[in-house]
């Protein structure tokens, strides 16, 4: 990153300001929750979920035989992390469009296991999905 | 709704509650912010919105030129709202199906002119959007 892109605030043509990768990978690091976009049944889809960060790369543990892991694997998805301030009538969102991605490699699987990632849900969730992160973008609304 | 259906809770495979369309719209009319799923340049897209509802759909205020505008014109498209507890880890989210339309009818526009509609983010926002409310489902993870 230059000088003059830490010291400029880009704002794109809706008048948001523009965030760089380092916040927006900052941001996904820290929100619990996000929201993953992908196709069911022909239909635009979108469900919360907890998740981590492994690198850059967002990983999602799921049941083996749920809608989700159906519908992600090998699949281009997306997912959004989001955060607002209703009094203020301000906020930011990060989204991440990337390879949905069903995690197969016992070694691969060995390190996700040791990640803090704990399901709310209950039921087993054996199944890691890794979004092989691709595209990110932010956007924060000026205050 | 049946007395049956007002006692007993249904849950999904997933082991989540599953949410009636009357919870679900109770949900949604006190949202502040949904988020609209999309495809931009055939990859799917996900953009946080303010929104109030009219009747059972979901009315948006953005500017006529805006990416939201163009992708959301006669289009099917998800909106999702939901609320977390972190600490609690649980919560709840609603998903509406429906049709994305652009309000053209004078009649129509000087109604939803009168919703209170306040877009969060800076600009001109003159242009309105109208998701046909189709599908509605939601789930809670159960305390």
């Amino acid at each position: 990153m230059s000088v003059e892109e830490q010291d400029t605030k880009t704002t794109d043509t809706a008048g948001l300001e523009v965030l760089d990768r380092d916040e927006c990978l900052r941001l996904l690091a820290q929100a619990p929750i996000g929201r993953i976009v992908f196709t069911d049944r022909a239909l635009p889809a979108v469900q919360p979920v907890n998740f981590t960060m492994h690198g850059v790369d967002i990983v999602i543990r799921t049941s083996p035989d749920s809608k989700l892991a159906r519908a992600t694997r090998d699949t281009v998805v997306a997912f959004e992390v989001d955060d607002y301030d209703v009094q203020g009538r301000t906020g930011w969102s990060v989204m991440v469009v990337g390879l949905g991605r069903a995690v197969t490699d016992p070694g691969e699987l060995a390190v996700l296991e040791e990640l803090p990632l704990r399901p709310w849900a209950p039921g087993r969730r054996s199944h890691f999905i890794r979004i092989v992160t691709d595209i990110i973008t932010g956007r924060r609304i000026p205050s």
